[in-house]
């Protein structure tokens, strides 16, 4: 004997959630329908609405259930800059150091060649069409700080360069191997602020 | 500037969640819709329906989604005998143990009068009933070995000796202080084995 097939059901459900096994996907049920069926509506109706609606901004690729993003269509930033960084998190850990005002563009991931993750897949066809229709005078490569992020940043930087585009990459301040979405912001503000040009 | 107002609604309600913090709930959101939107469709469908569906047994008090549940209506069962546990989760760890083929009643707590918590709201009227319109022979306190679960044990056997039903509490195994769910198998099968009789 289990549960009943409604409980086993949505502890099998409840295990899509990372970190989630399943002991806790199992305490989750049972605490929801004790003590808090409410929030468990609320849960699955939010979880709807935004697989139904949030995809990818046309601009910058973050995740946003407009056409356009927010910042993106923000007429108070600097639309001369883009930031480059590899997730949605990365946005949020910028915007939260308040130490950038100009735009992104969200990798969604970085190159790696052997997972079959190319230019494209990264979406740098759209951002290199971007940088030429849009006038962008300068590029700041906030990719991670790991192998593949270096990567990615050498190979962005060697498109960009030849363009006479301005490139930085932010530095100070950014553990090695870390990921930039666990570092705090003042931390972050410094590597904006020591960021290095990158010559051809 | 934080994520779009879907991204954020989705973030708060999976806070709902036991231990679920802002920082996971982060990650979690950006995991589904990155990786697994099919995942998080089916999930939201699972809630709406335990949460639409899933009640308490008229019989046992268990979570189900029929009227009577599996166990109390599963004819092969010992219908002479009683365990009683405190929540769905013991009921589970007593069954998953194979030491026990009787029926359950669930008290969804325990005796604790300092939070109103008192006889009628761990159903013990109803289980009264039960006993004496079922024609139980043999009840087995199996709540937690801890202080509200021994006051609990005493207010039950004191209800049920005086009815000349043989009563008993599972004993020895069980680790004082410590909770039922989280208990192995063979650990329960010997304390159901080793139960003590109690008398009048
Ligand atoms: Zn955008
Ligand atoms: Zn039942």
């Amino acid at each position: 004997m289990k549960f009943s097939p409604a409980l086993m059901d949505l502890i099998e459900a409840l295990r899509c959630l990372p970190g989630v096994g399943p002991k806790s996907a199992q305490r989750m049920t049972l605490h929801l329908l004790e003590r808090d069926r409410e929030g468990a509506t609320a849960l699955a109706e939010a979880l709807q609405y935004a697989m139904a609606r949030v995809d990818h901004c046309q601009r910058c690729r973050n995740f946003t259930e407009l056409d356009i993003c927010e910042i993106c269509s923000d007429s108070r930033r600097d639309r001369h800059m883009i930031c480059v960084v590899e997730t949605p998190a990365d946005v949020l850990a910028v915007e939260q150091s308040g130490s950038y005002r100009g735009l992104y563009f969200v990798l969604m991931g970085h190159l790696s060649p052997i997972d079959g993750i190319g230019p494209v897949e990264i979406g740098l066809d759209k951002f290199q069409q971007r940088v030429v229709e849009e006038g962008i005078e300068e590029v700041i490569l906030a990719t991670n700080p790991t192998v593949e992020g270096e990567a990615t940043a050498y190979y962005l930087s060697d498109m960009l360069l030849p363009r006479g585009i301005k490139v930085s990459r932010i530095a100070h301040g950014v553990p090695l191997g870390g990921e930039l979405e666990y570092v705090d912001g003042s931390t972050l503000a410094h590597a904006f602020s020591g960021r290095r040009k990158l010559e051809q």
